[in-house]
């Protein structure tokens, strides 16, 4: 039945096969059954629960890009397993929040047996860490990471016929001595409870009796390294902490404390609009952040930031009561050394292809922010695709040859669709015009080179967003449940170098748009159209709403609870 | 203003007093001035903001006692420190729920500032731990508890006038090996999300592959030892916790689990009235809590609890996943440093008198879990009694005589009140009757000697409740606020020993009921009556009502909105 459901669903856009869907439909019992006896059974590993015959997917990680995928994923054909230390789903945009108490860590968490379980328990959930993938025996090696005296073996390994990786990116230090060490991160949800100890614990320290001003100055001075959107979100909240409910508690010293944002570029905020930037900028200034611009921070130890002034070259060094490092993310370690195994060791980022299969290596899949989407560039496939186009090899391609082919290019090489936009050109075959703008009837491949020729130059990577990551869940989830239909009925682009079709249509990244977190209750989102002036809670229903479905009404009502507490009582201050 | 409204407040309960009311009304401005002239300006301290001619007095904790101490504490005329490692007042009545899940821990405390913040924020606090009392030069020693890198002394010490001891009391191992290293405890708020992650832990072990079923049960068997109330109502609690909620994320494992409670008395609650004792064990025989009762743990190991069966005095060994440790409460090593100094060493708890003033030192109260009440002998004060009694040194007292005295003697020794409960006697002079049961109209010290000799085997220490706790606290800051009106006109007994009356009543404690917590939903209470049962919800009610000042509104709608969260979306099994 459910077979039958997904045919009609793959195949409601192509009226055309609507013959075909008949037969299909007529036979979906049988089509089920042949799908089930090409699988291979793996040889050496323990069946669960007597799923025999269903192929056993491994998904490492439980952030945003592995729960997106295993919450679509239509468990009727697969054996699925799930790996991570955490056992929870953590919203991390409010993770800023987290810090300060607007909202509570456990408002953004999801166990993520709540979001397994609802797909009739039969997703197995184990907390361990993946320590090894062995690609070459389709294994992956994981430890429990409980440290306690419990008993029995902390070791265990699983076998895979389709592997998902999404352990997510770990800090980025730039090997920056002393960061791991004396440090705050904001990847975790520990990490952001920790900070909110730490905060309270400088305040403490910094009234207690017998300390001079300058001791109690230097306790109290917050030292943010990176100007991104994290960076800049957390430092907009310890602000607001700090001059809506601290200064009322600790009034002694409420003239002590300083913000401090270190940004290595010229500007903070400097992926986004400048019109943001700007704006951010000028708000620190009027609410007494300091932002150091220009400024590469060389090591930090227990009682200093050190750093290098760009501009002069001068190094100086500011004493700190507690710095929070937000600069990026790099790979981890189990990531390379799988990439040392498939080829890719002199690669920075696990890469995957458009249909975010792993680069050399069979049926792994990585998504979010572990891998990056190495696009295929038009120019190494240009003669293929001329090949292709010019059905009657006169190595002339006709305007109708042209228009044969080329909403297979726009969909594999999406960097040709920019490339128009970028030249202001409303219709494909605008490309082939001569020098004076005149439409050409004919081209030859050196003409259709040059046409093409800068359009790779508009490719980039997608950035590493929980935005990106869910929607690659998503898109990978229905591949895998199109699996079977889509060897019969492929729904991707011509292969140009190959025959026939690809099974499915690459990945393609659909910005929703974006929000630039300013302090207070402002943020500007970038909406379709432009930027626009927006309240924070404006932003948390965006994306509770449209951004992802990992949110469940369980978070979205904790979330709002604790803003209306934190309205009437206030962040709470206790050390716990 | 504020004295006059005190004498106001103190005379309008003395309508004979009202001439004299009307003199102190008038000369209020005066008698002020007088009790500042009184006060010793301590030689070697430095004064906090210019209120120089106050007395200082120092609290250290933040528990119920101190809390309630300073709640209701006028500090016009004191200028009061706090020192306490725990920044925040915790409802610890709740922290049961709070290892489950049911109730949040931010949801039961409230930060000491908030509190302190309302005696319009004159009260200084200190997040420090006493290291030392030296009451000798009436001094004490902290330390800061915040391990971190900030600059300045984390050493300081405060002179005081007076020092009000509130610290509670520490766990009580009874040095039996292993406790401290293997077991959890129930008596901060930390403790209590520890047990809340350990749980997890437990559960996500157990469900590991490649663990035989038994190492499943061993990591699955929660051990209770102690059957207090916090014990079996932390049983009640994970129980209800692993049956409403962990089986449905973890159901390849529920039938594994197991609690155990052990207890070393024959029955648990023993301490409550039989029928509830004996109604808990029979729920939990329902329940399928394991209870071995007359059993004395020898050892606690990181994978097994040791301990001794009485009735056969065997020595048996039993796995467990997870120990909790609740067995009652002994003396911190600093107030034992203090005991010490001041003569009190041999004791095994810090004494003080009727009026919460430690004995063998000046100016130093004792109130809460830290210290007993060494309630006065009547028959250590007999002869001096009769004395006083005997206005006309007759040698012989006559029932006026008596009548004239009765009112003192029940006031400064609540046992005879007691005695006379237990005796079943109506009215006090009855105790004179002759053995025949005929009222005497004389007696002498022999028959007033034996009529009043087993008085004192009514006596009984109270219980180390958050109820007494409270109502210390709060008659000692009634007795700090009424100070100098007390000294020109005393109220309380009169001393037998010396002359005129104790400037105080003796603190005398209200016991307003108890409850036992039976697990779901259930609880039985103790209420002016007998035993009745009650909703969990009435328990929290009465308690936020009636027994807790310091229970702001605040945590009352936190905690309410917890139990609304909880019974929409259950128990959060995040393991943060």
């Amino acid at each position: 039945m459910r077979l039958l459901s997904y045919l009609n669903r793959t195949f409601n856009g192509f009226p055309s096969s609507s013959k075909l869907l008949l037969v299909f439909s007529l036979s979906g019992g049988g089509l089920l059954a042949y799908s089930e006896s090409q699988s291979n059974s793996p040889a050496n590993s323990v069946e669960h629960e007597g799923l025999a015959n269903k192929k056993k997917v491994v998904a490492l990680g439980t952030g945003w890009a592995s729960t997106s995928f295993l919450k679509d994923l239509d468990i009727s054909s697969y054996d699925v397993q799930v790996v991570s230390p955490r056992n929870y789903f953590a919203f991390t945009p409010l993770l800023p929040s987290v810090t300060c108490g607007t909202v509570e860590a456990r408002s953004i968490v999801e166990p993520i047996r709540n979001i397994i379980k609802k797909k009739n328990g039969e997703i197995l959930f184990w907390e361990a860490e993946c320590t090894k993938i062995d690609a070459a025996n389709k294994k992956v090696f994981c430890r429990s990471v409980i440290e306690s005296n419990l008993v029995g073996k902390k070791e265990f390994s699983l076998d895979y016929d389709y592997l998902v990786v999404a352990t997510g990116a770990e800090v980025n230090t730039f090997n920056t001595p002393g960061v791991m060490e004396y440090c705050h991160f904001l990847k975790e949800v520990e990490d952001a409870q920790k900070i909110r100890r730490s905060v309270i614990d400088c305040f403490e320290k910094a009234i207690l009796p017998e300390l001079t001003e300058e001791e109690r100055r230097i306790n109290l001075h917050f030292v943010i390294v990176g100007g991104g959107p994290t960076g800049v979100e957390f430092a907009a909240e310890l602000h607001d902490f700090v001059h809506e409910d601290l200064v009322k508690l600790y009034p002694m010293v409420k003239n002590l404390v300083r913000i401090t944002v270190i940004q290595s570029g010229d500007h903070i905020l400097n992926t986004y609009d400048s019109r943001i930037s700007t704006f951010a900028e000028q708000k620190f200034a009027r609410d007494g952040i300091d932002v150091h611009t220009g400024c590469r921070v060389l090591s930090v130890s227990d009682k200093e930031v050190n750093m290098k002034i760009k501009s002069t070259g001068e190094n100086v060094s500011m004493p700190h009561g507690m710095v929070v490092w937000s600069t990026g993310v790099s790979t981890r370690p189990v990531i390379k050394d799988f990439m040392d195994q498939i080829g890719q060791g002199k690669r920075k980022v696990l890469a995957t292809d458009e249909w975010l299969r792993v680069k050399g290596c069979e049926n792994v899949y990585a998504i979010g922010d572990c891998a990056t989407i190495d696009q295929r560039k038009i120019m190494e496939d240009i003669g293929a695709i001329f090949n292709a186009a010019d059905k009657d090899k006169s190595g002339i391609l006709t305007v109708e040859e042209f228009n044969d082919i080329i909403d297979d290019i726009l969909i594999r090489y999406p960097q040709v669709e920019l490339h128009l936009q970028n030249k202001h050109l409303s219709s494909v075959t605008q490309l082939l015009n001569d020098p004076e703008g005149n439409a050409r009837k004919e081209i030859d491949i050196k003409v259709f080179k040059s046409a093409l020729s800068q359009a790779d130059s508009q490719m980039k990577s997608l950035p590493a967003t929980a935005q990106v990551a869910a929607q690659q869940g998503t898109y990978l989830s229905s591949c895998f449940d199109k699996r079977d239909v889509a060897k019969i009925t492929p729904e991707g682009p011509r292969r140009f170098k190959g025959t026939g079709r690809h099974y499915f249509l690459p990945f393609r990244y659909k910005h929703f748009g974006q929000f630039a977190p300013l302090g207070g209750e402002q943020a500007a989102a970038e909406l379709p159209g432009d930027w626009v002036s927006v309240g924070r809670s404006t932003q948390w229903l965006w994306y509770s709403v449209y951004a992802s479905k990992q949110v469940s009404w369980r978070t979205r009502v904790l979330v709002v609870s604790d803003w209306t507490r934190r309205s009437i009582f206030g962040r709470d201050s206790s050390r716990i």
